[in-house]
């Protein structure tokens, strides 16, 4: 039974993501255009996504920092490709109080600019390689039209920041950092991806390599969701970086950067929400179960404590919604909200000694035994199939959305007809992908690694150097 | 031995703080001018402060939100007396890339009209009281004179902003939260405090009652370390924040905001490190044992692996500093850092079952028997007696300059020969208050609670209503 607060997912896509975000509580708007208020229960999802990645960076031997959120504007202009990429889009600060200032300053935009100026007072000798620094902040980008999550003035993320003595050792470190993105994705945000470069028009300002994290939503629009980079030498150039190493030169380092937001969580949705409202993986979701009690009697209330009592135990979190509402209204409730497990406990159901789960993901539901050492084996063994479940029905769906196109009349007729990813052999030209973008809308996802090219490309049919995925983007 | 880079406390406090968080890279400088970058081991007690408080936080029942940074002029002008105390000092923005704003925002330099206007549109029903929401972010005030983590133009805090059916239940929370503070303080910073109630001028914009927590460096000089208000209807009222109560009729709700805020850095700092650099209380401390081998041997490779396995067994911290440098350098730069505990492990003394602990307070060496298990008892019971004695140190210490003046002329004169607060009996008209501030510069602390009035007012001679305590501050 569909929820009928929620615009259906097939009619219109974009009106039922903003239906499920705002009848689950995740973000409310405010007086101020194109921010918005994260809430409580969307914050819960930061907080547990900041929780698990801080701590492999951690367990991989990055330090916490914390920048200045201002960048003067002689600063952010120290490296010209950077800047040109940032300034359209900064907010300036120009007056303090009633005093205008000197110098205008931005709000970061990203942090590059910040920590290379201090890498360049921290940084002296081959015995301060490798820094390996992380920042969990806010940025602000002044977007022209903006979406809870995937598109906003303000975007919370972390950026990591590392500088290296060797160019081998930063390519590592922007492959392993992005490794670790990708592992997070498939195993904590049940979310397939695809993974490869960005083309020369696509990576970042700055960037020599970057590498990106393509996540394809419900509606086959990419998303992309998260990017490593390796900057090579540039910006320590720009800011005269260098260390004397230990045959007595002076060499400049090698630098990365790496950054994922809270735009994961507008992914998440829209991978597995449905029409019902959220659906959120269990590793992930803030609350995994709620317990709703139905009629009453003594032994309901001890079962509900024992059990109450059993999840805290085992570290499970979870609600009781004991309000006066209907079971019917509880039970819509639970589904917008997305608890990965509903638990009914029915006082006459306890009498045949028995309570029934019911699974978010596919609304199954099964009747077991009311025995709190079965209830528990049963939510175990449940939460991790549905964690799969989930990751394998999205997988299922992605590659269902994952074409090719041998000449360009081809490319053409599926990018008007069908949703999802083209992949083509691509000559590497700029203005074949700028047709591309001209023709049809779509841009370059990323450049496939270990694919061979099997023709000409698609565009000019020039000799094909790379495999390319296009698609249309958030 | 006194750490020769660090000026001395007694010569010259002001040169000693900046010296004493340089040397231990807690701070750094950019040229952002006004704002500092907080360091990796700066960051990290930042990360522990966060931590307890979160916690502490949550199992009192309050959730974390996310509001926007910016406030359009308009939210900010909604309140008479707030927008008059932040206007002020408050960053404003004005332009988005190249586009001038139609409405200039700033900000946020606190976040009370955010969360009004959020309040405003989610409180409708005493169902849904009590709101008990907590904030962490930056906030901005533009400062003309700055100090790192004293005053700065970002402040990295927490604000917690709730929302109670009752005016007994908003009470009780401002005073739950302040004790929160006041226990936090004293058992994990081991600092003791002072708290009271703030005077009319010098409580927040837009309070009825501030309650501070007011504690004296070792200079003798306040610092403001934590404030929780009680708002009454006030910005309800100016919010049109109503709700249906039970009995079916229209009621404003009672407001409440407290924050802290890493201005309590600075507080750690100022009140327990010395001429050698930064002391930390072991509960706080982001590393607890530094390790220093010194010579080599199997056996020391042996002994310092069994030891730093069994430090991870036992949650404890550590780091080794296994470099090239002088044992005395070594010794020297711990005590800059202020690791609670100092292992030197000797390959020599390890022949004869001995290695040696330093407290980073006292400097005290104790010389023990290398047994592993005996090496942690010894850990375990240095660390507690410690934070003890780190607490008792500094109330000793602020006892001794918490002074009383009878009549105004011995006032100004403790006030011109003694550091520390003196206490008084005042009348509660700000015309005194005004006057002690304009002839000592010295400006009220907090009013005393439960400690009744002995004399007339300390300046005008006029009945006395008030015990408050007068100091310099930070």
């Amino acid at each position: 039974m569909k929820n009928k607060e929620i615009t259906s997912r097939e009619e219109n896509f974009a009106a039922w993501y903003t239906d499920v975000i705002k009848k689950a509580d995740l973000v409310d708007y405010s007086s101020m255009k194109g921010s918005m208020i994260i809430r409580p229960y969307g914050f819960a999802i930061w907080e547990n996504m900041q929780k698990i990645l801080d701590q492999e960076f951690k367990k991989l031997g990055h330090e916490n920092i914390q920048m200045p959120m201002f960048i003067p504007e002689s600063l952010l202009n120290r490296e010209k490709e950077h800047v040109e990429g940032f300034a359209p889009e900064v907010a300036w600060v120009t007056y303090g109080g009633d005093e205008k200032l000197e110098e205008r300053v931005c709000i970061r935009p990203t942090s590059e600019t910040l920590f290379c100026e201090h890498y360049k007072k921290i940084i002296k000798s081959y015995r301060d390689l490798p820094k390996l620094y992380n920042q969990w902040c806010t940025i602000v980008r002044w977007e022209k039209t903006t979406r809870p999550f995937l598109r906003s003035r303000e975007i919370l993320w972390q950026e990591g920041h590392t500088m290296h003595a060797t160019k081998e050792e930063a390519i590592e470190e922007t492959l392993k950092m992005f490794k670790v993105y990708e592992d997070f994705q498939k195993n904590y945000l049940a979310m397939p991806v695809i993974t490869g470069k960005k083309t020369e028009k696509e990576k970042f300002a700055g960037a020599e390599e970057t590498y990106t994290i393509e996540a394809m939503m419900y509606d086959g629009v990419a998303l992309q969701n998260g990017t490593s980079h390796y900057f090579g030498q540039g910006f320590a150039k720009a800011f005269g970086i260098e260390y004397l190493d230990k045959d007595n030169k002076l060499k400049t380092p090698y630098q990365t950067s790496w950054g994922v937001s809270t735009r994961m969580i507008g992914g998440l949705i829209m991978t597995h929400s449905d029409d019902n409202g959220l659906v959120l993986p269990p590793k992930i979701a803030p609350i995994k179960i709620i317990i709703i009690p139905i009629g009453s009697s003594d032994k309901l209330d001890t079962k509900v404590d024992e059990l109450t009592n059993r999840l805290t135990q085992e570290n499970i979190t979870f609600k009781i919604d004991s309000s006066n509402k209907t079971p019917g209204f509880k039970f819509a409730e639970a589904e917008v909200k997305g608890y990965p497990l509903r638990i009914e406990i029915g006082a006459r159901d306890l009498e045949n000694d028995n309570i029934t789960l019911v699974r978010r993901d596919t609304l199954e539901k099964v009747t077991i035994s009311a025995d709190i050492e079965n209830i528990i084996k049963n939510i175990n063994s449940l939460l991790k199939a549905m964690q799969e479940d989930m990751y394998n029905k999205a997988l299922k769906r992605r590659n269902s959305m994952l074409h090719s196109a041998k000449d360009y009349d081809e490319f053409k007729q599926i990018a008007a007809s069908k949703p999802g990813f083209i992949k083509i052999n691509w000559c590497g030209n700029v203005d074949c992908e700028n047709k591309i973008k001209e023709d049809t809308t779509l841009k370059s996802r990323c450049i496939i690694e270990n694919e061979a090219v099997d023709g000409p490309c698609c565009v000019c049919k020039k000799d094909a150097k790379y495999k390319v995925y296009f698609g249309k983007q958030y």
